[in-house]
């Protein structure tokens, strides 16, 4: 559910519940609740507490173990010893900034540059995905001289000030900035007939004149490339690319958020602009660039940083340490040794036609929608068709429960979210599969039911009191 | 020197001076400025490339020791056996967020908030001191429903938009935003004669009653409170607390910034609010925190964060892993193990009554100033008493050519900062006094220039081709 509804939630968190089977987890919650405080949201109606992963497999202080679909940060796998041993490495050696020449930050740059378009030669390391796109509203604002961003509806890029202003995703009552314009993703119909590229950039040309007729000046267009918060929508690839001309056209940047999309997650490139056929002017990295090691970055032209370098210093305390160079590297490597980009198309596009063929004995999912494993599946009443956030909920805890970690999205937290590390496999596929068949004859029991009506003797738990934020990680 | 010098220096870099005596520098120079570009600073005429570091030393690649008399992100010393230790070994074991339970991070935060005041009961985990000022100008927004932020006159608070805005250190040409005011920092005679607290006070006042007047509602005062970038101001020791109350009285909230100051640096207290008897709202934390690993935290009340959660959802994917309060931990352990604080504030009183010494011999060396290990040098003009930019531009060359590794502060960039990780010992610091000598005879050579003149026959570098930045690491 998107973090509007974790926070209507908050209040409702039943210590009871979240112990249920767990009872050592107590006087952690109560220990948790004293320092981080309750805003700090958990996972799931009974949490889980977790000791140690690897692979795509979270294991918790009982040796239970759980199939990790949700987790796109570990993005080669948890504890890969590639990268686990590269960053100990270098930890043990040399930790410092770039200030100090440094081959490692040097060797990074060049190698994650020569996976990007010509123009986009240059790269500035921060240390997450927030501050990566902070820094690119800085760089847009400086390059163009605008402040007008347009974003989508429920979109979410980070927690700094600058970016929640441009994250609906993040807010109990989105009171949009004046110097914020929000768009509709496409509608379905026009996701499948094609017409999507046209509508997207319908939209974004309204914002543009809306903005140009209150006098503000635009300074850019941030989509994140798969449009995770908003509920995933990849399809049809290239429908981004019309809007983006526009705002191009109109003397906006265009930034890519690849925080979600990016390292290989789509199958189909390494970034998901490349499979919308996006020229951006700003890439922003973040969330899997080190597996977990804290780092980000904003790739970009030169002109643009030399903007901002003009008016302002940037400097970043660990973003392009040569522990974060080692890591990135080590990342890559893994991503190359291991084919992950190319089987992730191939494990995602099994994945998502069997999850395709499941729907269609069960109509409350409405669509199953992805591109390599990052997946969607969203659902609706299947009496009433109305958007089904209860049956969400319901879902993700039941998967939980048969030990598949997933998350929701989308604005009206409809929707499923499966995210693996890409070393998920086919057989892990099959996995969930099983279990997600077991929770749908659980929920729908009866075939009548499967064409149509609820469960009556399924466990509904009472409300909605569990968190499934939508945003991140 | 501030970042403002940095800028304005960017464009005279000399490549040829830089590679003198380092030949091998070229080509890495150069894939540096073709992937990170120019705008990404180095540190020193002749840059220099580390390949290790220990303790207090960082080493070049042909095994020249550099004794780091800047570096306060290493905190416990560089690459720390017992940090590295425990940063390796939770890497391998488990890397994930703070939506799953996790007992680390509640021990850390236990153990981190156990030094605080009562009432500063919760914390907040970022993985930068960026985003822990950020995040506290969130906080203060959502608590105050106030905008007005009042800082000193050449703070730098960090890299994001929100707080750059906050941090006139980091622009070229400071365009005081219209919620942000200025005030000075008390002047030598002030300082000197106690009436340094009225002084600041006094400033804020002003600054409370413009915003007032303008209508804007007071957020808050955000101070560093070692002052690191106005120029290391620690004494008299509680001259912040009379204006931090005013602050509380008009409704704003107190932010101590703690990146510079935190974890031990002063030698009187774990936190350099303590040392000024300040009652702050929020901490933010950064740098030190993990030696290393990014990670920062925000310490506030309760009530605090609840204000902008019933707002806003708040989430840090790295901040407060496993591994962050592994490294966070360990700093702690050694800090303790080997009495830091007690060595930080026993070695720095060494070191600066004899820097106060040597300051007698040598008018250019016109205040000592620190706490513990945060030192300032303030230089003037022997001869016309202005404030010496390029004397302490030279000075921090010739002290890097004698292997001692300092850097520049204050808004004049005529303060030499020295800030070594806190093992630092007094024959450490003996070493360093020995070439600070020697580098000040070599600048005035005779007895009667020693009194008053500068020296002809020195190496004096062209121009202030060279960065020696004030804002960050």
């Amino acid at each position: 559910m998107s973090d509007r509804l974790d926070i209507l939630s908050l209040n409702r968190f039943d210590p009871e519940d979240a112990t249920r089977g767990q009872p050592g987890l107590g006087e952690l919650l109560k220990r948790r609740e004293a320092t981080l405080n309750a805003a700090t949201m958990l996972f799931y109606r009974r949490p889980i507490q977790v000791v140690r992963a690897e692979g795509v497999w979270m294991i918790d202080p009982t040796g239970r173990r759980y199939l990790d679909l949700y987790n796109n940060v570990a993005v080669v796998g948890h504890c890969h010893p590639h990268v686990v041993g590269a960053v100990a490495g270098q930890l043990a050696l040399l930790n410092t900034n770039t200030r100090y020449l440094h081959d490692l930050v040097i060797t990074y740059a060049e190698r994650l540059l020569a996976t990007f378009p010509q123009g986009l030669s240059n790269v500035l390391f921060t240390c997450t995905g927030s501050e990566s796109n902070d820094c690119a509203v800085r760089l847009a604002r400086a390059f163009t001289g605008g402040t007008g961003f347009i974003v989508t509806g429920n979109a979410y890029h980070g927690n700094t000030a600058a970016v929640a202003e441009l994250s609906p995703a993040s807010f109990r009552n989105w009171g949009s900035p004046p110097h914020v314009r929000t768009v509709p993703i496409p509608d379905r119909g026009m996701r499948n007939t094609g017409e999507a590229g046209d509508q997207f950039a319908a939209a974004v040309a309204a914002s543009i004149d809306d903005l140009r007729r209150r006098g503000i000046r635009l300074a850019g267009l941030l989509v994140d490339t798969i449009l995770s918060s908003d509920g995933i929508f990849p399809e049809p690839a290239g429908f981004l690319a019309p809007a983006a001309r526009l705002v191009q056209q109109a003397g906006g940047v265009v930034i890519a958020d690849e925080v979600q999309a990016g390292f290989g997650r789509t199958g189909d490139a390494l970034w998901g602009f490349l499979r919308h056929d996006l020229a951006p002017d700003i890439v922003t990295l973040g969330k899997p660039m080190g597996n977990g090691y804290p780092m980000g970055g904003v790739v970009t032209r030169p002109e643009i940083i030399e903007c901002l370098s003009a008016q302002a210093g940037y400097f970043n305390t660990f973003g392009g340490s040569p522990v974060a160079a080692a890591a990135g590297l080590a990342v890559l490597d893994v991503l190359d040794r291991e084919n992950l980009v190319e089987k992730t198309r191939d494990v995602g596009a099994f994945l998502k036609s069997q999850m395709v063929e499941l729907s269609r004995r069960y109509p409350a999912m409405s669509e199953v929608r992805g591109a390599g494993l990052f997946l969607g599946i969203e659902w609706h009443h299947p009496k009433t068709g109305a958007p089904d956030p209860e049956l969400t909920g319901w879902m993700i805890e039941a998967l939980r429960e048969r030990g598949m970690l997933t998350g929701a999205a989308g604005a009206l937290g409809n929707v499923i979210k499966i995210r693996p590390p890409l070393c998920f496999s086919a057989a892990d596929a099959d996995l969930f599969l099983e279990a997600l068949e077991a929770a749908l004859e659980e929920r729908f029991p009866n075939r009548s039911e499967r064409n149509g009506a609820t469960g009556s003797a399924t466990q509904v738990l009472p409300g909605t009191t569990v968190a499934h934020p939508a945003d991140s990680p």
